[in-house]
Order: structure tokens, then C-alpha cells, then sequence
């Protein structure tokens, strides 16, 4: 069966998956854009952004899986915008401009309905207000027997590992700190819930370590 | 002045210092000897056991750093000892046998007082019931303009933390998840506090920070 997998999530050695304070600004925090030093500079990245060549190596390697046999992504609301309750209007889609760098179907967990977006490249943002089981039903179907990957963030991270859902998680931990912000593993026992790690490599940039069940 | 110094500090990805149950049979709890792996093979812990040659580079860099113009050390009472309430007798003296790898006046905070203890290789554990400011003013008049080295536990690091009285922090972050243990981190914002990252590398068994103010 294909697998629910978290793929490229950087942590900060204090925990944090973003920093404080997430706003238009601030996608990813105060400070979050740092927890991802190891990744801008790969190929991988570089070639999405049509900036042509990057680094290759550990960091790259890992980057490429990220993107590698995905049929379909869920987010948390809060990853897809800075938009809090209701939908006001449908102008908001994403902070990814007109082709997200997804290429798959998106399930988007929110409270709030809204009619699908399709957007260029593939990426089509269906919006799942039945809660983290019925999204990743409907990611499963979409994928085609691919895998989902589950892009975060980290509150949304959390409820699928305490609901014994993920197969894989791939953290990258980045020689950072934050101090406050979204603490991926507070509350959270992962040797409890089964969670082995199952490989390590370092990168002068970042440890790489996947834990699996 | 002398600076007080948390050096090869090993941790889990998820900020444990040390397993659960600490314990006669698990010192570093269970789960917290796999926090060391980059530490035991090195040159600078082999020859501290008398074993002849270890390895080089990174890892047994720092090691050696943890040794270096240290002239006293500040442990807390659970990495003295298993004994936790008055002490029974004078029996205990360290899990380190008769020549502890200190070779410097050692300070062991407590609520239970004590008669020093001279040990062989120049290690003596002098007993501080009167907290962690006494314990650091008599450790820095011990060491004789050297620095103070604060060996841990986790949570007399975190109180000296707390207190702003950590000068250097080395952390020697492991790829390992202990799920539970001794948490560093917890309710403690180390940014907040002033410290940032002033030094960052990898070796295949660790990511190595060092934090300052």
C-alpha cells in the first residue's frame, strides 16, 4: 500500500519545525527560514525555482527523494496561508504563486469549506474539512498507488505520529536555534509510538535522520 | 575571568540528555549510553581508559576541548550518584572508581552535606549544599583562573541556564530518540536567553553547536 511519508522536514536542535509568529511576512516564522540552509542551496530546489544547477551530495540526495514516487500531498491549513477561520474570499492560493511546486493533487485540512483550485503544472488544492483520516483516504485514492507525502506543518506533523499514521519521517535537524515557535516533538514520545531510526547521514549543513516503524 | 563552560554535552534529536530511569545499571538512564557513540571512539576518551589510540578529526576535537584549561568541575547530585535523599554512608564515590577522569577539584551540588573526598589522579569532590552560586564562586576560586567546566546533569544545566550563568555550550546532538528522559529544552528559550549559535560542524556521529551569548 503506498505510504504516508514525511519527507525534508527541518527542525531546529531545539525542536522547532518554524519559528514564532507566522504571518504574510513570515511563512515560516521568525527565524524559519534558517532551519532550511541544507536545502535552498541542492539541485533539486535550484531546478524548481528554474535557477538551473545546484549542490549535489547528501543534502540533494535527500531533496530528490522528497519529490520521488509522490502521488499526492496533505498540508495544514497553516502551511498553505496566513489565513486564520472562514475563507473571505477565494483570492488566497497559496504562497506558491501560479505553479506550486507540488505537480499532484493537494488535500489541504481545514475547518472551513472551499471549492477545489486547480493551478498550473498539475497541482490541483482540494480543501478536506472531515478531519486528518478522511484526508488521507482521499489523498491514498488520488495518489494511484504512489506515495502521499505529508508537507507539514508541524501541528499537522503531530496529530498524524499521534494517531500511529506515518511510515516515514525524514528530519532534517539544522544547526540552528529558535528558542520558541512550533515544537514538533513536545508532548511526544516516539520511541513510545514504535518510531526506530532506520538512518543517519550528516551533511556539513544538517543531520539527516529517518525514522520508520 | 574564568568562564563557565558546558562542553560534549550529548543529546538526543528530540533534547534528552539522558534516558528514563536513571539508575546502578543505567547511569545515563536507559537509552543514554547511544548519545556517546561519537564520543567513545575517539582518541581523547581511549586514552583517558588507557586503551592506546582512538580516532581523530571532529568528534575527538571537541573531546579534547572538554579537557582543556578546565580547572575545576560542577556536577550535579544524580550524575555523582544513584543515591538520592542523606547519604547512608561513605561508601559512594562516583561511578569513576578510585582515579576519576576530573584531575581537578570537583563541586557536587546537594541538599545533603558531606566531607570532601579525596580521590587519586588530583580529583577531589567537595559536597555543596548552599546551591548553584556558591557551587560556581567556590569552583572559580578553585580554579586557579582556569575555567569551570558544568558536567551536567540536564537539569543543573538548565538551572544554570536559567540563572544566565553559562558562558559557553557545547551540544553534541546524536541521531538517536530516547522519547523520554531529561529534557534541556523544555520551557527554556535559548534564544530568548541571548544565546546564539556562534560555531557549527558535522562528523558522521554527531552534530556539534556551540552556543555563547
Amino acid at each position: 500500500m503506498s505510504k504516508l511519508r514525511v519527507l525534508c522536514f527541518s527542525l531546529s536542535i531545539d525542536g522547532f519545525g518554524a519559528g514564532p509568529n507566522q504571518g504574510i511576512d513570515n511563512p515560516l516564522g521568525v527565524g524559519g527560514m534558517d532551519l532550511h540552509e541544507w536545502f535552498i542551496p541542492t539541485r533539486a530546489f535550484q531546478r524548481m525555482q528554474g535557477n538551473g544547477d545546484g549542490t549535489t551530495g547528501v543534502d540533494n540526495d535527500f531533496a530528490e527523494r522528497g519529490f520521488d514516487r509522490i502521488g499526492a500531498w496533505i498540508l495544514g491549513r497553516n502551511m498553505f496561508g496566513p489565513i486564520r477561520g472562514p475563507w473571505p474570499d477565494d483570492l488566497w492560493k497559496g504562497w506558491w504563486g501560479d505553479d506550486p511546486p507540488y505537480h499532484t493533487p493537494v488535500f489541504v485540512l481545514t475547518h472551513h469549506p472551499r471549492a477545489s483550485i486547480q493551478m498550473e503544472g498539475g497541482t490541483t488544492f482540494h480543501f478536506v474539512t472531515e478531519g486528518i483520516h478522511a484526508a488521507l483516504k482521499r489523498a491514498r485514492e488520488a495518489a494511484g498507488g504512489l506515495d502521499v507525502r505529508l508537507g507539514g506543518g508541524t501541528a499537522t506533523i503531530r496529530q498524524y505520529l499521534q494517531a500511529g499514521l506515518v511510515d516515514e519521517l525524514h528530519l532534517a535537524i539544522s544547526p540552528v536555534i529558535l528558542g520558541s515557535g512550533e515544537n514538533l516533538f513536545a508532548g511526544l514520545d516516539l520511541a513510545k509510538l514504535g518510531y526506530k531510526v532506520t538512518e543517519r547521514l550528516t551533511s556539513p549543513a544538517a543531520m539527516h535522520v529517518v525514522l520508520t516503524k
